[in-house]
């Protein structure tokens, strides 16, 4: 093979990996858009790590957040909880997530990816407004063709987090 | 061929799929962020449906809105409509689309696809605000090599709707 | 060659080059999201045109703007001086960057594009806000396997600018 196919096959790897990581993303968001929280753990591995937590503390390595959870059982635990107890204001929140960055990705299956997420708040008799603004550090493992969470870290940036945040991000 | 070589076709076909609608999407924004009215109309088939509706009416499934056109002829009487009795204050609007999903093509050259838009406002004297934040679902139509709306219903999470919006969506 | 052959290369060379782009973006982004100034300098070419203007001014062609450097070492003195006098409130913001286009290419390796981009700030104690949404007007030149800003005008529909902003845009 000579470079410029050797190039273009990397080329077309790197642009079918970004897609299939937005493809992601565009799926998940539309399942928790949608409120089907019920298919939301179908998005992570059994053995995963789902974590919303400030700036701060991620800088600084902190190993907390305002939610933590690692198995897919406790984040099956945490649907039946809000399901349980939310109460459900006529509201519903969009995902706009843009800015994906593939940051490496190995034979193994394994991908490493960032993105920008902004969550829009619709209440009733109420103009929309930004919820939270934050980024996404993720750590994908592909199984079949599928990718699915391995690791997520919600990262966000708003200093005052708001309570009706029970719900996923 | 090979499977690898069917699978990077397979692959091919979806990524050029989903940047054909991403360039319509930027394209169509970009005709209505910059004002430019009177070209609207040519995104759309002659035979076509656009409406403006809530999550409500589009969850139940009725076909109502509180903007329902059904060709482009219709289209092209509210451009003169909103030209001739729109107030202009001096305010933009500017399109962030993301979150694009196909959800399935044919070889006849039907294409649907969903995606999420946030409408951003800008007046005189004010901070930039959320005008309206929802989504997309569209049918495709190609025609050559341009993708047309067959149908595109913008359905609102918002659940108040701005009176300033006579503009398309 | 066959012409499907070709015009899958062409659609392929499309599809690597808003991939490039967008990766540009999403880099560019990072290194303000994160507060790495000092590198921000880096994605100019040394002989670069970087300015942030109203939309009113780049619609009439006027050469002015709220901020206008014409070479990577004045941007340079830029982030010196931003370091030096900015008195930082506790906040941070997040570019949202959506609706890519490619508008022009060439073989010399020139690559006009525009992008629409929004800029949320959290600040402490407070929601989410947007800061700034407007359109990038950019020329990129390729050097090796990187893009670089040969000139970025960063029109800001927003029409009443935050004194804040003395931050890259």
């Amino acid at each position: 093979m000579d470079a410029d196919v050797i190039a273009r096959d990397i080329a077309a790897g790197r642009l079918a990996l970004r897609l299939d990581v937005e493809d992601f993303h565009a799926g998940y968001a539309q399942v928790l858009d949608r409120g089907d929280l019920a298919d939301w753990p179908g998005f992570f591995v059994e053995n995963c790590v789902y974590r919303i937590t400030g700036r701060e503390n991620w800088d600084a390595g902190r190993p907390i957040g305002i939610l933590y959870c690692d198995s897919r059982a406790m984040l099956e635990d945490r649907v039946f909880a809000i399901r349980k107890t939310a109460m459900y204001a006529p509201r519903t929140v969009l995902h706009f997530i843009s800015n994906v960055r593939v940051t490496s990705s190995a034979d193994a299956g394994t991908v490493t990816a960032e993105a920008n997420f902004l969550l829009v708040e619709n209440l009733i008799d109420r103009n929309p407004r930004l919820l939270m603004a934050g980024c996404y550090f993720d750590r994908f493992q592909r199984e079949g063709t599928r990718l699915l969470i391995k690791e997520r870290h919600c990262v966000y940036d708003t200093l005052t987090v708001q309570t009706s945040l029970v719900y996923p991000v």
